[in-house]
Formats: structure tokens, C-alpha cells, sequence
């Protein structure tokens, strides 16, 4: 299956990385944002071929492909507007990083001719923008399909050929509740941890002082609020779970500390470490 | 003042990088290690100009500057065997990770001939021993001096030098007291954080899906066990502490995501992102 062409929705960090990449492999790339600043410097910066403001029935009518990179939300509420504006045949995808709160809601609303096949790219960065767009954020990352009844051979395979394109090392086929689950302990659990971790204490006359752990664990607390804010609460049930089951380890392990009990502490950091070497990426880790 | 020659007590990372730095700087590095082999590798390796297994006075007293290069118990049993092997008007150094439970039990048994500079190097890496040494770890590094009321301008000077030659980059003096509390909140909770997270479920089958969040949270897991429980129970009354403040701090942003007070859940990821902003590195993070 060669792809020619694509239309990209919301050229943000992750839609601009996607433009990136499509373009660097010769497939023309169009696209749709709200601001005309974006498409401009997309355009002028060969990012895109062309884009438009306003998604109209004659644009969308281009395109096969249509990949959606926007928050969750607002992906919905373009659906909702503009999915008459989508042609029979359609194949539409998007970067989401929750799925069961959306994808159903999404198939809901789409014709049965358009079939959306739901993929997240487990890549990105602490800043915001078209112009931090950078396809090599996907080399070696993962990504995720969430396949539903509704989706065909064709459009699993395509989500693989555009992974395939970006770059992305592994390609995983999940049900949405365990993507949800999955990125409510690897992912959204870890930036409530650094989050607090910041937020405890006022810790900024320490700066000087600091070893690179601190550093390491609170790198992505620089967080895009309205983005995370929306992604915790879409996905509240599996975060909340998975917080209180880190609060009851944690807690555990303070009072081996408070107890001395030297034999459980070394038991814990062994287990931990046995377990980290999984974690290691084959290069840059 | 012009450091010429120095003697490194223990050849692990730490030890070793320290070597590789002084040696870069045509500074005449021997070595104390109780293992033969460590010796060997770094004599053949240009790393040290030459060394020993056995701390005898004839050897010691070729130095005016001893770095201790051990874990914080091996440091005090060493100096408890050889304090009378060192000579009058010896410059000594650590590199220990905790001072209050250390530094004064050491200078009570030094003869006040004896000056213990206690520093702290805040570098390392989750390998260990003289292979793995690396005189870059400390480059744009912090480095601390904990002063005591028996240190002279002229060992704090000193201190300065040694941290000037392996191009740390922040000289800071800070108290013992400071030191450990500090390091409890900078060092030691984001170790503990990442211990846990490893620890609280096997997620190994995980691995496939991650980004990169998880894994910057979790590298610091690939934990030296015994190191890390000596200095976890040396400082447990302020590691406890933080540990604690956290905690409660966690379960408060866990309350905010479970009622969707999301203009509470906004506040804090701003305070947080603000508050990180000060500890970027200049070059590299």
C-alpha cells in the first residue's frame, strides 16, 4: 500500500513532526489548522504543500488519509461539525493519548463508509509548536494501535505503513482498555509523580545542589496543562488506580527505611533493577 | 596553590573519574584499592602512576592530600585502622553522599593535625567500578563543600581547586545539616521514587509501549543496592521526611484529579513548570 497523500488536522508539536516526516518521504502533504500563522510557516518552510483555515467540503474531499493531531476534544467536536464534509472511503487516524473515553464517542458519530482507525505515536517533547516539529522524535519509538470492531485488514495495514514511514521501531496492537490502562501507569502516572515532585516544596534555591536524578525525574514537568489536565480526567478511573497503588508501594517502602529492615530495602532494589533492564532502549537510552 | 600529587583511596567510578581528571591534568595520581586487580587495570591504563593493596605509613606518608573515595562505613573503618598511618599536616577529602552521621565521628578520630575537607561530587552514573570510570561525569557538574568549624581558608581553597581541575561547575558551602537535607529531597526521595515505580508492579511486558517519560523517571533504578541502603539509613530521619511530605502532597494532587477541580489540577502544573524552568542546565539537559 503506497501512500501519496495525506491530510494532517492541527499542525502542532506532533502534527508538524508527522508533516516532517511524510514530506521527507516524498508523500504531499496538505493540511487543516485553525491558525493561519501555522499553515504559513508550514508553508513556507516546506512543511506542507498547502493548507486551509476552514474545513471545507471541496478540501476534504482530496483525501484518503486524513490523520488528526489534536487534543482529544477538540478532535470530537471537529467530528461532530465537519464529518458530513468527509467523503465515503475516508480513512481517518489520529495521535490521541486516551482511547476509551474517545473512540467509541468518534465511531458513534462517523458514517460506517469512514473508517477511523485509532493509533497513538508514544513520542514527544517539553515544547509546544509547529516550529519545535521534529520528525526524528519517532525514531525508535513506539506505537500503539488500538484496533475496534470496526476496523478492516486495509486500514491496520496502512496504520503500520505510516508508522513504518516515521520511523517507529515497535507497532502494537491493543484493546482500548489496555492502552488506556497501560498509559495510565507508564505515562500519566509518571508526570503526576513529577508534577508533585515539584510542587511539593519550593525547591528552586536548590537548583544549584542538583545531581542529575532530580533533573531526570522532573524533566517532563514542564507540562502543557490544558493538553495533561484533559488527558487525567479523560482517563480518571485507570490514573486514579494506578496512583493509589504507587501511594501503598511507596508507602511500604518507607517504613522498610523507618525500620532498618536492610534484608526488604536490598529485596525491593534488586527487583528493581532486574526490572529496569527491560526498559533500555537498543540505542540512546 | 598548585596540586601536584595526589593519593586516591578506592578506584570505583567515583574514585576512578577522579583519577582520569587529575591524571588529564598531569597530576600525579597513586591509589590505594583493596582488590589487586583494580590496581593493575588502572596502572596499565594510565589512569594512576601506581598503587596498593595495603595502607602502610611508608606509603601514606608520601601524600599531603588523601582523597577517600569509599562508601561511607568503609571510609570510617578505614580511618579507625589507619589514622596513625597519616601523617602530620594531611590534607584528607570524601566524596560521601551523607555528612552529618559521617563527617563528625571522623574528625573525633583524627588528631587535629589532620585537616578532612568533607565535598561532595553530586555526579555519577548507573555503572560501577574503574572501567566504567569517566572524568566527564563531573563537567558542568555541582560540587559541595561541607564546612566544618575545623576547616582552614586554606582547605577550603583546596577544596576549590580539586573541584576547578575536574571542571565541576557550582562551588557551593553548605552546612552538614543543609547537605543532608538537601540531598533527602534532591537525591534521595527521586531515588526512592524510581525504586517504587519499578517495583510496584511487574510492568516489564510493558516495555514495548513506552516513551520516554517512564524511562527518565525509572534509570536511576539500576540501583547500587548496598551503597544506596547505607546512605538511605546514614540519612533516614530526612529522607523519612520527605518521603512523608511527598506523600501527602501526592494523595492532595490525586484528590484534585478524582473531584476534577480542574482549575486546582491547572495551578499546580504551573507552579510546577515554573518552578523547573530553574533547574535546566545550561549545556545538555
Amino acid at each position: 500500500m503506497k501512500i501519496e497523500k495525506v491530510l494532517i488536522v492541527g499542525l502542532g508539536l506532533i502534527g508538524g513532526s508527522y508533516a516532517k516526516g511524510f514530506t521527507k518521504n516524498n508523500i504531499k502533504v496538505y493540511a487543516i489548522d485553525r491558525d493561519k500563522k501555522t499553515i504559513d510557516y508550514a508553508i513556507e518552510n516546506n512543511i506542507i504543500i498547502d493548507g486551509i483555515t476552514e474545513p471545507s467540503k471541496e478540501y476534504l474531499e482530496n483525501f484518503d488519509i486524513i490523520i488528526f493531531a489534536l487534543y482529544p476534544k477538540t478532535f470530537l467536536e471537529f467530528i461532530e461539525k465537519y464529518k458530513s464534509n468527509i467523503k465515503s472511503g475516508t480513512k481517518i487516524f489520529d495521535v490521541s493519548g486516551i482511547k476509551k473515553s474517545l473512540v467509541p464517542r468518534i465511531n458513534e458519530l462517523l458514517d460506517n463508509s469512514i473508517e477511523f482507525i485509532p493509533t497513538h505515536p508514544m513520542a514527544g517533547r517539553e515544547v509546544y509548536g509547529i516550529e519545535n516539529a521534529d520528525e526524528n522524535i519517532f525514531i525508535n519509538a513506539n506505537y500503539i494501535i488500538t484496533k475496534t470492531e470496526k476496523n478492516t485488514k486495509n486500514g491496520i495495514e496502512l496504520a503500520k505503513e505510516i508508522a513504518k514511514i516515521l520511523k517507529f521501531k515497535n507497532i502494537s496492537i491493543l484493546s482500548l482498555d489496555e492502552h488506556d490502562e497501560m498509559i495510565a501507569f507508564l505515562s500519566q502516572l509518571t508526570h503526576c509523580i513529577a508534577i508533585t515532585l515539584m510542587a511539593c516544596k519550593d525547591s528552586t534555591h536548590l537548583a544549584e545542589y542538583t545531581g542529575d536524578s532530580f533533573r531526570d525525574l522532573t524533566r517532563i514537568a514542564n507540562i502543557n496543562k490544558d493538553m495533561w489536565t484533559e488527558l487525567f480526567l479523560l482517563n480518571k478511573e485507570h490514573l486514579v488506580k494506578e496512583m493509589n497503588n504507587f501511594i501503598t508501594k511507596f508507602i511500604e517502602f518507607k517504613d522498610m527505611i523507618e525500620s532498618e529492615n536492610i534484608q526488604k530495602i536490598k529485596e525491593i532494589m534488586q527487583i528493581s533493577k532486574d526490572r529496569r533492564i527491560h526498559f533500555n532502549k537498543e540505542i540512546g537510552d
